[in-house]
Parts: C-alpha cells; structure tokens; sequence
C-alpha cells in the first residue's frame, strides 16, 4: 500500500516532467511571478500553519536555533516572494544550445539543454527551501518532489499548497511539485529505488540523512557533504589582508560550511602572523587548537595530533598547523579538506596558479574570503544546493546544474556506409 | 588480505591522481604516442598472450563471436596504436576556462575544467577496450583502474604491462593506469565502496553486470543500459529517405545499441510505406513483428501485444507500430524507448523540431541514421561509453565527460558583509 502510493507519487511526478519540459521562459515566469503574488497575500494562513509547527516543536523541546530557523513571519514570506521573482529574472539554461558542427557523413550535429526530468530534494528543517528549490525546479523544467522535515510538516503543506493552486491556475499539471509530509522511512526508501522515473536525489542535511540516502538509492545522489574550508597563509602574503581574510572566514557566520575550520600558516611567517591572529581570533572567542609547531609559537588551547585535523567544527573553533613549504600545505589540504572551498593568501601569482591548480576542491579562491563560496556571490544567481562530489556539479548548484545536454542530429536522409 | 589490496588499488590510483592533473597537453600527448609506438613493437608478445586466452576461450566453448571479440592480431594492434595516435590528437578539455564575471563584490569567478581524478571501468571480454578508456582516461588527466573479463586476463595483463612500462620511462607514476585480472568477487565489490578514493564507476558489459554495479556501489554510476532506438516515419515523410534510413538502421550492423529496434508509422502513409518496407525487410533476412493495424496492412511473422514492445533484440527482428499521430508516436518512443536514439523522418520542420522537443533521448534525429550515434560519428573523437542516464553525461560520452569544473576565484583581499 505504502508501496504504491511511493510509486504513484514518482509516477505522477514523471508524467508531468513532459509538459514541463515544453513550457516556454515566458510561461515560466508567469508562474513564478503569480505564486509570489499568492504567497504574500496568503501570509496569515502560512503564518498560521507555521504556528502549528513551532508550538510543537517548543513542547519537544527543540533547541531556540532549530526554533529559529522553523520561523516563518512577514518579512521571511516576502524574502521568499522576492526570491521567487529572482529566480523568474534568472536566464533559462534549457534550450541554450552549441554547435558540434557539420561532420564529415553530412549530419549536423548539436548538444541543446534540456531538463533532468524528476527531482526527489530530501531536506530537514527550514521551509523556505520548499519555496526555493520548487522555483530553481520549475525554472528549469523540471519535475520536483519534496521531503521536508517533520518538523516543518504543516508549513510545507501550505507552502505546497499554494504552489500548486497556482499551477492548476496556469493550467499546469499540479504534480509538477508535489510535497510529502509523511514522516515513514519506507516511503522514501521506495522513493529511492525508483530510478525509472526519478533522475537526481538531492539530499540536503546532517551526515546521517546523507550516509542514508547514499546507502539507499539506486538514483544519482549528488551530496552536499561536509565543508572542512582552509585558509593557507603563504610566505609571500599580505598579512594585514590574511588577517582579515582569517576573521572573516571564521568569524562572520560560524555555522555554514564556506566558514573555516582550518588555518595553514607558511613558517617563514608563522611567527609574526600567528601572534596577531591568534589574538585576534581569541578576541572573538575562538578557541584555538593547533600543530606542535602552532603551540611553539603562540598559546593553544589544545594540542592537536595529526588525526585530530580535518573537523568540521561549525563553532567557535580552529585547527592551526605550521608548514614548511606551499607543498606541505596543499598535502594537508589534499588529507584533510573536504573538497569543498579552500583559500590561499599570496602575493605572488605564481604561488596562487599552483595552489589553484594542485588542490582540489570545488571553489579554489586566491585573496578571497571563503564565505563568497555560495551560488549567489559566486554569480549563479540562486544556488540547489553544494556539490562536494564531482559528477555533474562540483561546487555551488545553479539552474544549469538542474540540466543536462542532449544531443541533437539533423541531416537529410544520411545513412551510415 | 583481499580488502586491503583492494584498498590499496584505489589508494594508489587517488595518489596517482594527484601528479596527473598537473600534466601539461604535451607531457600527455608524448606518452600516448609512446605507448603506441611500444605497443606496436610488441606486437609477439600481446599475440601470444592474447592466444593463450584463446585457447582457454576454445576449451571453454565459448561462442564464435566472444572468441572473434577476444581475438588480437596484427592488424588489431595497429588498430589499437593508430587509436592512441588520434587519441593524442583530440583537443585536451583540461585547463579550458570560462568566465562567470566580475562579481559585485569585486571577485573574479572562472569556471575551469579540470579532470575528475580515478575512473574505475568494469567491463566484458574485448581487449582493446583496455588501451581505448586507458588513453581517454590519460588524456583528460584522470588514474584509472581497469578491471577487464577473465576471458581477456592474459591479454589485458601483457597490454597494461606496456602502458605502465612506458609511464615509468616518461617518470610518471605507473598506478596511473591499474589492470586487475582477478576474478574474485569481493575484490570488485570492495572497490565499488571506496567512494573516498573513486570518483566514477563505467560498467561496459550485459544488464547484469550494470544491475551488480548500481545495486553494490557508493560511487557515482555512469550507466550505459540498452539501446531500443525508433525509427518514426511521418505521415510528412520522404518514403524514399525513409527506407534507406530503415535499412540502415536495421541492418547495417544488427548487434549494436544503435541499431533500430523499432519502427512507428503514421497511419496516413502506412499502407504506401509498410508494403515497400517489409518486403526490403524481409529481404534482408529481418523478421517483421507488428501491432494489429500493421498486420492488417502487411504480413506480419508475429502480431505483437502492447506489452510485448520495447525489446532490444540485437537481432534480424524488427516491432513496427501504426499511429494515428505525432503525439501517439512521441508516446509510444516515450513507453518503450530506451533513452537512447530516437529519429523522426519528415518533411515537415515543425513537426520535426517538435518531436525532437518532446522526445527524451540522449541522441534525437532528424532524417539521418540511428547508427551515426556513436562518439566518432558525432565528432567526439572517441567515446568511452554511451550513458542512457541524464547526471553528468547523456549519450556519447567523450574526453569532456572524464572532465568536471571547479570555481576560481580570484581577489584582492574581498571579505563578505
């Protein structure tokens, strides 16, 4: 029974990605522009559904920055009708094509952008997600199911609600986004093996949804891991800009993974950079975790071995070694990043060309703040999400990133000798 | 014991990985056509490894086409260099950039392609494929691990013993390329969960083989399924054009995923074309099996139900469906086509540009063959597989799809607000 109903939900998903992929820009972004017009008038009946959850979520005892992000009021609704509209002015990627050019046989052959059909988005928590990855969704053509969390079950509901009274509106099959509130495992599990009409997972969440969802599906995942950001301070830097590269990293906001976690510092100038860093980074309250060598230099407040490196903190914490070459820094880096984003401060240009061009990261920046390390600040316009795994994306998601490119043959009877 | 050999494979191929991204075109360039040239001098010594296969491969029985698929000689081998020589001579996709602009706050973002890093490929029986992916996967800068059939395991082993000889002589680390000839299980399965070390699994070979790969795996999948391609005549169509690309299509080679599986008419052109058709058909040795309306308008070997179409026969078999429109047509490719290659044959452009709209496959044709879907004939260079799923690549997969982008920005000293 579960079973069906799973399948039913995929299948219905499906069958509305073939309208989808047909609608014009124009017709798009009418849509997009009417479910902000509805949004912001039914803001009373969101706050309301809203309410619900946070009521709940107080009496289990929910910790106030879970509470915080659950909140939806006037000003958060209209945040997300005026993303609406962003994503409306956003370029369509789907359709956009290039030329492979005439072949020899007399065929000519392009690749043109299409949609990647179903879209199953597994998320916890915050309910302005279900706004913003049904718009980057729809933007691009396809097909979304969402699976928010418990938590947020009743400001989903509504949230999806509007959506697809708009829809219908519009004439558009409504299961183009469809909501599930269900908290049962099985049904996503089901989910999961239905590759036949589901083409991406996207799983957004704590390392046991990922590890879950990894395990679980059959369908491409693309995961949004883990953020261990580094700052590498070279011999040749600007300390006064690495300083401020280094607070800004750390300190502007502590719970995001562009914030970093780790500080490799070049030896020749450990010992001038470390001193002020340090006494920078302790007067915002960061305590300070570092190398034998860090530890040497200035005062630590814990010791680290060389397996204690590679945390995702997401707090008020740093892990500091001292190297003794640019290559030594991107080894640690290569062990110890998580291919997310990863900053080195030079002077010298050809320092920065071997940093960017030996670690592997996603975003590798030079003299940059780790933080720019999201779709909008990067110029994606709205980002799905992180890629820290290659395939596909690799880095912040756009709607480019919710394409694919088929290939597309015109000839005039050509046949194969 | 066995785990950590595994372990160690990938670990090797992940360190290889490393010195590989940083190869310049030239550097890549020499080395494939050393290892041709070696290749070539070697030719003894692969031909009399390669009939000790045979001679397993005899005394096992195996059919006459695994044993022509398995068998090396010398015009094979030189096949196998030429192959490397053009593989050398296909633009490199590493390094190419692309700008994303100035961003407000002052950041310069560049979208820059950059290998994927270690490619595990499984596949079946022809020893060639093991020098094809080795040098796609060398020339886009990525180590890869070669596990190739057991029928083939004297081959392959004398085959990467070349390729790793060559890369010692040109000081490159030889776990670039990995041959494994066991044929223990476990091995396979161990590697298939080190997604730490491996970043894409290509499984070449039966569904089996592919349904092992995707249910065992934590690493992305590339899959390349099955090919059932349509052949669409339009009531609009060239009868003429037609048929040529009906036969040829058909029967030109009849065990490739390209080949036409089957074939949609439109009922206003039906009892003019089906009468030609079948009788060439039939003339190639094709047996005709067909829906009702078809059967009625021709002699049919067997009238097929609704549930029996969507076969790939890889065969002198053909399923012929009469239609009564485009958008019948569209739905019957979307029912049981395969992803794969879709060709409409009209006259008419806008029905043309619709179907190729509306059709979900990887490669959509206008008035040419289904057998031009290849890498080569499509102006790839040379494929590494066909994916018939939509992540990452989508159809003919070329030394592009070995590659990803990473962000990189570049600053001077930008913090966020």
């Amino acid at each position: 029974m579960k079973t069906t109903s799973a399948a039913h939900i995929s299948e219905q998903a499906k069958f509305a990605a073939r309208t989808l992929r047909t609608l014009t820009t124009e017709q798009k972004n009418t849509v997009l522009k009417a479910i902000a017009e509805r949004l912001s008038s039914a803001s009373d009946q969101i706050i309301e559904a809203n309410s619900k959850d946070l009521n709940t979520a107080k009496s289990q005892n929910l910790s106030a920055a879970m509470i915080d992000r659950l909140r939806l009021n006037e000003e958060r609704i209209k945040s997300m009708a005026d993303s609406l509209r962003e994503v409306a002015d956003l370029n369509d990627p789907v359709g956009v094509q290039r030329s492979l050019g005439l072949q020899q046989s007399g065929i000519e052959v392009l690749k043109k952008r299409i949609p990647i059909g179903v879209i199953l988005m597994i998320y916890e928590s915050r309910p302005n997600v279900t706004v913003e990855a049904a718009s980057l969704a729809f933007k691009s053509g396809n097909a979304i199911i969402l699976k928010g969390g418990k938590e947020a079950a009743n400001s989903n509901r509504v949230l999806a609600d509007i959506i697809q009274a708009t829809l219908v509106e519009f004439g558009i099959d409504k299961h183009a986004v469809q909501s599930i509130s269900t908290s049962d495992r099985s049904v996503v599990s089901t989910l999961l093996k239905r590759d036949e009409d589901i083409d991406l997972v996207i799983p957004r969440g704590g390392t046991t949804l990922i590890d879950f969802v990894n395990e679980t599906s059959r369908i491409p995942v693309i995961q949004h891991y883990q953020g261990v950001c580094h700052l590498y301070v070279d011999k040749s830097a600007d300390l006064a800009m690495a300083l401020d590269l280094l607070i800004n990293g750390k300190t502007q906001r502590v719970g995001v993974c562009n914030a970093l976690e780790g500080l490799v510092v070049h030896q020749d100038i450990a010992d001038d950079f470390l001193n002020v860093a340090v006494q920078h980074l302790r007067h915002y309250g960061v305590e300070i975790f570092g190398c034998d060598r860090t530890s040497e230099l200035s005062a630590v407040d814990k010791v680290l071995k060389l397996n204690d490196f590679g945390q995702e903190y997401l707090a008020k914490k740093i892990a500091i070694r001292v190297v003794s070459s640019l290559d030594e820094a991107i080894d640690h880096i290569d062990q110890f990043g998580s291919q997310h984003t990863e900053v080195i401060c030079t002077e010298d240009q050809q320092r920065a060309d071997q940093f960017i061009q030996s670690v592997d990261a996603a975003v590798t920046m030079h003299n940059s703040s780790s933080r720019f390390s999201d779709g909008g600040e990067l110029g994606l316009g709205a980002e799905i999400g992180i890629a820290t795994t290659k395939l596909h994306a690799y880095g912040p998601m756009g709607l480019e990133s919710l394409t694919t490119e088929k290939f597309v043959v015109r000839g005039s009877g050509q046949v194969r000798a």
